[in-house]
């Protein structure tokens, strides 16, 4: 049995960003991987801006609290300063630039305002309130790296800067498809012997929350030519193919030998559970991800084992998961596979659902995430363990 | 000052949901909100089926290693057996439906076939390899509540229910927009005292990610009529507006007349850093949150004051935050506002972005998440903080 991470490496040593890039507007970079590193352009503030409402003025022209300075000019945000002529005070608002000559501001709440003039009754430390030229951002900088994906402050950052287009990977295609002759889809009517195709729609909700442009090829009967002329056709749309439904050997299992007729194919097993059974292969040269059929065992194989591989495919640059450390409100000895276990969190830690069994997708809907249990490692109540929080996975 | 919890109490107290029902394909229900309970109609699995390849057969009917069964049947996954018929084995597959009178399952490799008998070598327990009906889902069970946020698996659930079409809370129509003389938008050039509008792209970013229908109402003037027209455009557009740029009582803020002559206004001091002033009321009717000004404030107060807020007003019945636990690189001491310090997760844990200042948004792009520092509470390197990955954010 391969472990997990020497299957993840297995995947990515071959795998390849499999995108071009393409121009988009900031407003819809949600989601979308960058193509390009983002050099800053230019100094973010741009200029000394005050930080109150208040007055600017030079710190070593103050004479005491009761001397006062005439109030030369009024600048707003978005207007335009003056010089400050020596020995006066200009009044300025919060967001408004300083003008050259001044290097303080005081806030008006410590001041004493006529219609002409102003007395500072209590001095401010030398540059107080001033919001200075580039503290955010140095012009030359780098701010985001490619294969960066855009988030909403990522958004406002690149926006500070003036950018309204940015370079981006387009997206992904990703073909996903079953086979068996029991599936059926929600709303047709259910026979003895069948069962509802769940996996086509977590695999389409999931890959969609990923950013992926999802194509939706459907299900092949248990039928050679059914399921050659499927592989075929996806490998024809998407950049990358995931099936769910064992691959396996068995007499009833055509995926094998269509995908070998097509391509290759390498059917592994990986030390997961759930999980196990895994094929890699490609089809027409279409790369191609082979799931597992168990409705638990899609899930979390698409993302422990499957996401590295796209993001990797989409271009973007952190692949790895980044758990977090939480208390385990559960007992569970170690096995030969790595194991990851649905909880849910709770006042006192994680909490594992009552069934484990890769058939009960429920565990998944009802739980947080999921606590990774290393091999032959036990897990103790209280121990500190690896949390991956759903929202973390993707 | 509120404290944020009570900021929080004070919007929620006031909220409610403002959509009304619609019917969507369970196919494009990521991230949509239940408005209705979903009880199984179903048990899922809906029969008895077998988790290998091998034979199913009447466990008191096994005379010993040496004693064949006939084979009466095959059952392939999809097809509908017929009751067993005593004394002898069905070749089954993986998925198929156990036929009546078998109560156990053997796997393939521990049988020796012939064309039409089967001798099983090793005796497996009773109902060994069979997953029972009902395993993942009992008829009559809440499966999903009304106000869940619809993810990968849930669709996959829903599925496995033969559920197609889910009732829903349409969108949340969320107006957006900023008011300032010096705010351009990126592409524009840039004048002496400008700068550009990033507030709007980190709010338009961050409001669709949480699934909400953003409606972009762009940038007013300093001028109580401009801004006075955006308002009541905004309120008729939208279910809630959401402005950035602080409401505050200077002589150049002409926000709070202007929402008070069309509604009401209170403005909030809470005790959040970065952040403190908040304003919130309605406009015409429609309700409004104001926003901190500065680029970092206006990001953490959405996540923190607005998201609970927004949510209500979504129909989304989850609307708390939940932290996890994780370890502090940082000492800072403990202050009157409740912190929130953009931190990356290093290996050795939590690590604070090197300026915390409100302006520097980089901070935000940088780092993985906040660290939330209770009130009045210290923080030192080793201990374990209330840890918010960006992701669990949204």
């Amino acid at each position: 049995m391969l472990s997990v991470n020497e299957a993840i490496d297995s995947l990515l040593n071959g795998a390849r960003r499999l995108v071009e890039n393409e121009e988009i507007d900031l407003i819809s970079a949600l989601g979308r991987a960058l193509s390009e590193d983002i050099i800053a352009s230019m100094d973010v503030p741009p200029a000394d801006n005050s930080a109150m409402d208040g007055y600017a003025f030079r710190h070593g022209d103050w004479r005491g609290a009761q001397s006062e300075l005439p109030v030369s000019q009024r600048i707003t945000a978005g207007s335009v300063p003056q010089p400050l002529e020596p020995g006066t005070a200009a009044r300025i608002f919060t967001g408004a630039q300083v003008p050259d000559g001044a290097d303080t501001v005081v806030m008006q709440e410590h001041c004493e305002a006529s219609s002409d003039a102003v007395r500072i009754l209590s001095l401010p430390v030398l540059s107080a309130n001033i919001r200075p030229r580039a503290q955010d951002i140095t012009a030359g900088q780098k701010i985001l790296s490619a294969g960066h994906r855009m988030r909403g402050q990522d958004m406002g950052l690149l926006a500070s800067q003036g950018i309204g287009k940015i370079p981006v990977y387009r997206r992904l295609k990703v073909a996903i498809l079953s086979t068996g002759d029991e599936l059926r889809e929600p709303g047709q009517e259910l026979q003895d012997g069948q069962i509802y195709n769940s996996n086509r729609f977590t695999m389409h909700g999931q890959l969609t929350a990923w950013g992926f442009d999802v194509v939706d090829m459907g299900v092949a009967r248990d039928d050679p030519e059914a399921i050659r002329d499927l592989f075929a056709r996806a490998a024809a749309s998407a950049d990358v193919i995931v099936s769910s439904g064992g691959v396996s050997v068995g007499e009833e299992d055509h995926v094998k030998d269509v995908v070998e007729s097509l391509g290759s194919i390498d059917l592994w097993k990986i030390a997961i559970r759930p999980g196990k059974p895994f094929a890699f292969g490609q089809v027409n040269g279409t790369p191609f991800l082979g799931l597992p059929g168990n409705p638990v065992s899609v899930f979390v194989t698409l993302l422990i084992i499957g996401r590295p591989y796209l993001f990797c495919c989409q271009g973007i640059a952190d692949t790895a998961i980044h758990p977090v450390q939480h208390t385990a409100c559960l007992d569970q000895r170690g096995s030969a596979r790595e194991v990851y276990i649905r909880v849910r969190l709770a006042e006192e830690g994680l909490v594992p659902f009552s069934s484990q069994s890769s058939g009960v997708l429920l565990s998944t809907s009802w739980s947080d995430g999921l606590v990774r249990q290393p091999l032959d490692q036990d897990i103790k109540q209280g121990d500190q363990v690896e949390f991956l929080p759903w929202p973390v996975l993707n």
